[in-house]
């Protein structure tokens, strides 16, 4: 990240830099990004409301329900939530008792955190929708397209230094 | 959206669903794209803050700079922001005096809204940061496979019923 806004091309050093006009929104992927991954969110919203559930909620659980037993930073790498956001919802989540955080023997400050039955049964009640959704969104893409688009969404997230969760 | 969530897949109504489990984490394409949007917000967080901006915000001006004298109506379905934190948004870019929004003769109750000099400015001192991270997302990227993912993300909108900003 550049320290300082500044009108030249950090890259060039030079002023050649396109507007988002130039570039158009419909072009500028963060722009496209940020509104499937907010259409997304919302088309879920009801289903996720119907359990106690938003969206911070919500990829909390999946991430446990695959990766169960996670360090707060793990957990906070694996879902890219802020952590002052993801410790509201652990809090939450708790207080419904769709987790438990169990201290380290060796040094109690540090908690492992667990999905419970009842995080399982919450995450499954939603996962349903979540995958209709989901069938939806790739109406008219086939195996080819999808299989190429999650390779360079992970080309993308490999360059944001965000690692694999699957690695 | 079906109305309750059930265990039995809404299309085919066979429970023959594979699990998030299955499917895997990194396979699971609307998990990468909110990671993405994420780690892209996050990375601009510190630039945004200091234009007094955050994402929401940021994406209303950004759009604004682009299609400037929108209607709420026309910034929510552009920016796929809810109408309260839109609101929200609007009411601090006022008062910041980064927009303003002009009443209609013949309505008084409808407004709409325009970008200010002062919003233009703010906008373009975060942009240079914007287009850095940008171009670093697209790391050994090529244009052709750039192309594709943008024509990938669109059929994705369209399917969530979100239409093209450009048409």
């Amino acid at each position: 990240m550049a320290a300082t806004p500044e009108i030249t091309n950090p890259d060039t050093g030079q002023s050649d830099q396109p507007s988002l006009g130039e570039i158009g929104l419909s072009s500028f992927v963060p722009y496209l990004l940020n509104r499937i991954a907010s259409s997304w969110n919302m088309e879920i919203q009801d289903t996720l409301r119907k359990q106690n559930l938003n969206t911070v909620r919500m990829r909390a659980l999946a991430v446990l329900t695959v990766k169960n037993g996670l360090s707060i930073k793990e957990l906070i790498h694996l879902t890219v939530i802020e952590q002052s956001t993801l410790s509201r919802a652990l809090d939450a989540l708790e207080k419904l008792e769709m987790i438990e955080r169990i201290a380290s023997k060796d040094d109690r400050r540090v908690r492992t955190i667990y999905i419970t039955d009842k995080g399982r049964d919450a995450f499954s009640n939603v996962w349903p929708d979540m995958f209709f959704e989901y069938n939806d969104m790739f109406a008219g893409i086939d195996d080819t397209e999808r299989a190429r688009l999650v390779q360079t969404l992970h080309k993308i997230l490999n360059n944001l230094g965000v690692k694999d969760p699957g690695s």
